[in-house]
C-alpha cells in the first residue's frame, strides 16, 4: 500500500458552531465531542496509519496551539489565510523538495468518521489511483438531499472502487439536492484529494502560475536561514483560491480527477444540528422541549423549545434551535468584537 | 376618606417564574423589574397613603427579609403556610382587639398596579362600600379572555363605583373566558378584599367555627408572653383555606358582597410572559427572535427563538418562550430540591 504525505490545512472558523468555536480558539482546536481529542487530534490519529508523515499548515496565531496538541507533527504557519491552495500547494511544494516525486492527500482538520477501516481503504484506494496519475478525492456516499455541501458526479469505474469525477457542482437547492440523490451518481465534496506531488505541482504551474511561482520561491527557501523573510515578502500577494476550483475543476473537465466513494460515518460537525446528532448532550431538565443540547457549567432547564441549543461559555449565553443551527452564523456577524 | 389597616399577606413561591423566584427567596421579596424596590416594598409604598396601619403576614422563614425590606411594617410571622384566610383572619383578629371595630383590607404582595391614584380611588370606595357592612373586593376590568384568573359576576350598582357582587366563579376554560368577555358585566378577582373586622369575624364564627377559634385563641396571647406556645399549639391544627371559598363566596350568595371595578394597570405578574411584557429585558442579540427577555450575569444571544426567555442563576439555567412561560411550574416539579 502506498504511504501518502498527509497535509492538514487548519483553518476555518466554525462560526456556525460559536459561541464553543471562536476566532482564537476555532473548531479544530476544540474537544467537541467529549472524545478526549480535539477534532485536530482526532484527524491526526486517523491519518497516522495511512501517512508516511503529517503536516499541518495553520495560521500563524493558532500554531503554537497546534504544535502542543500534535507535537510529532510538522507545522507550517501561514502569515495570513490564503485558502486551500495556497495552504496546500505550500506543503506539496515542500514535501516534493524534500521527498522527491510522493502522493500527498489533503484533509480537513475539523471533520468526523466514525468508520475509521473504511476510511483507510478509502484512503488506499485513492493513493493507489493517485499514482496512476489521477488527482481523486474521496466523495461521501449521500444519506440526505443536502444542501450545504458541494457535490461530485460521477463515471464510468477507473480501478476497482475509483470512479471517474465528471463534474464538481456548488451547494444545490433543496430541489437539485432532492435530484442528485434520487438519480444517484453524485457524491458529497468533503474536500479530500489525493494527487502526485509532481502532478499537483505542474497542474498549479499551468493554471495558476502566480501562485505557482510564489510557492516554489517559499518552498526553495524553507528550512532556510531567509525563510521567514521569503514568506513574508511573498505570502501577502498569492491569490486565495480552493482547491476544488484553482485545479481540480479543471482537471475534471480533461478527465484527470478520480474519486473513490465511501460511507464511513463522515460529517463536517457543520453546525450545532450536526453536532448533537454526534455527541448528544440533553439539558438536565426538558419540558415538552425533546432533543435539546446544552453544553453549560451548571444545569440547564428547557421548557417548551424542543430541539433547544443552549450554549454557555464564560462570557455569553447562545440560545438556538437544531432547526436554526445554520443561522448561528448571522449572530456572530452581529455581536461584539470582543466576544467573535 | 376611611383609612384602612391593611393586612399583605406575602406568600406564595411563584414557581411560574423560577428560577429567579426560589423558595428560599420568592418572588415578593425581588425587585422583578428593576424598579429599585422589591414587589413587596412598592406594595407596602402603594398602600400606605391609604393604610392607617400596614401588617404583612408570612412564613417564619421570610420575615426576617421582610421586617428588613419593609422596617415601618408590622409583621406576623406563620409557622406554616395556611393558605390566606388563616393569615388574613388572623392579622383582622389582631387589630380587632386592637382597634376595635375598623376596616380592613387584603392586597396580595406580589402584584403590580401601573396606575396609583385609581388604585386609592377604588380603595377609597371600597372602604366606603366596607363601612355600609359589605365585604368589598376590587374587581379587575378583564382586558382580554385570561383563563389565569377567577371572574367576579358584577350586579346592580350599590353607590357610585360600587356594584353588587353576584358571584365568584372559577378560573374559566377559553370559549367561557371569551364569552364572558363579550357578555361584559364580569371582572377578574385580583384578591383584594377590603371589610369590617368585627364583620369578617363574625362571618369566621359562623361559617368557619373552627378557624373563628383558634385565631381568638392566637389573637388574645398576641403581644403576651405566652404568644409563641399559644401559636405553636393552635396553628398547626387550623385548616388551610382561601378567603374567597371560606367566606366571600357564601356571603355573595347572600348578596352581602360589593366589588368596585377598577381599571388600573394591574397585572399578578404570573409568568414570564407577564414580567416580559411590564419589564422587557431583551436579549443582547436577536436573530429571527423578536420579544425575546433575558435576565443574565453576560450577554446572551438568540438565534430563531421569537419570544424567547432566558434566565441565567448563579446554579442554572432556564430557557422557555413567552407562549410556554406558564409550563415552568412543570419543570420546577422536575428539577432537585436543592435548584427550587
Amino acid at each position: 500500500m502506498t504511504s501518502i504525505h498527509t497535509i492538514i490545512p487548519a483553518g476555518g472558523a466554525g462560526t456556525r458552531l460559536w459561541p464553543l468555536s471562536r476566532r482564537a480558539f476555532p473548531k479544530f482546536l476544540l474537544d467537541l465531542t467529549d472524545s478526549g481529542s480535539t477534532l485536530l487530534q482526532a484527524t491526526e490519529a486517523r491519518l497516522r496509519a495511512v501517512s508516511a508523515s503529517i503536516t499541518v499548515v495553520t495560521g500563524r496565531h493558532h500554531a503554537a496551539e497546534v504544535a502542543r496538541q500534535c507535537p510529532e507533527t510538522e507545522v507550517i504557519a501561514e502569515p495570513s489565510p490564503k485558502d486551500s491552495m495556497a495552504a496546500i500547494g505550500l506543503a506539496a511544494a515542500v514535501l516534493h523538495r524534500r521527498h522527491g516525486q510522493c502522493v500527498v492527500g489533503s484533509f480537513a482538520a475539523d471533520h468526523a468518521i466514525r468508520d475509521t477501516a473504511v476510511f483507510h481503504d478509502a484512503v488506499a484506494r485513492a493513493a493507489s489511483a493517485a499514482e496512476s496519475g489521477f488527482v481523486t478525492t474521496i466523495g461521501i456516499s449521500p444519506t440526505e438531499p443536502s444542501t450545504a455541501y458541494g457535490y461530485i458526479r460521477t463515471g464510468e469505474a477507473l480501478q476497482e472502487g475509483v470512479l471517474r469525477a465528471e463534474e464538481f457542482r456548488e451547494k444545490p437547492d433543496a430541489v437539485t439536492a432532492g435530484r442528485y440523490l434520487s438519480d444517484g451518481g453524485y457524491l458529497w465534496n468533503a474536500g479530500m484529494f489525493v494527487m502526485r506531488s509532481d502532478l499537483l505541482l505542474a497542474a498549479l504551474a499551468e493554471l495558476q502560475p502566480e501562485l505557482h511561482a510564489g510557492l516554489t520561491e517559499i518552498a526553495a527557501a524553507w528550512g532556510e536561514p531567509h525563510e521567514r523573510a521569503v514568506v513574508d515578502a511573498v505570502w501577502p500577494a498569492l491569490p486565495a483560491l480552493v482547491i476544488d476550483r484553482a485545479i481540480a475543476e479543471p482537471l475534471a473537465e480533461r478527465g484527470r480527477v478520480a474519486t473513490v466513494p465511501a460511507d464511513m460515518g463522515w460529517t463536517d460537525i457543520g453546525d450545532f444540528a450536526a453536532l448533537a446528532d454526534l455527541a448528544p448532550r440533553s439539558a438536565d431538565v426538558e419540558v415538552d422541549a425533546p432533543e435539546t443540547f446544552s453544553v453549560a457549567g451548571r444545569p440547564v432547564v428547557v421548557v417548551g423549545v424542543p430541539g433547544a441549543v443552549v450554549v454557555e461559555m464564560d462570557d455569553v449565553i447562545m440560545v438556538t434551535t437544531r432547526e436554526h443551527a445554520q443561522n448561528v452564523k448571522d449572530a456572530v456577524e452581529r455581536i461584539g468584537d470582543d466576544l467573535r
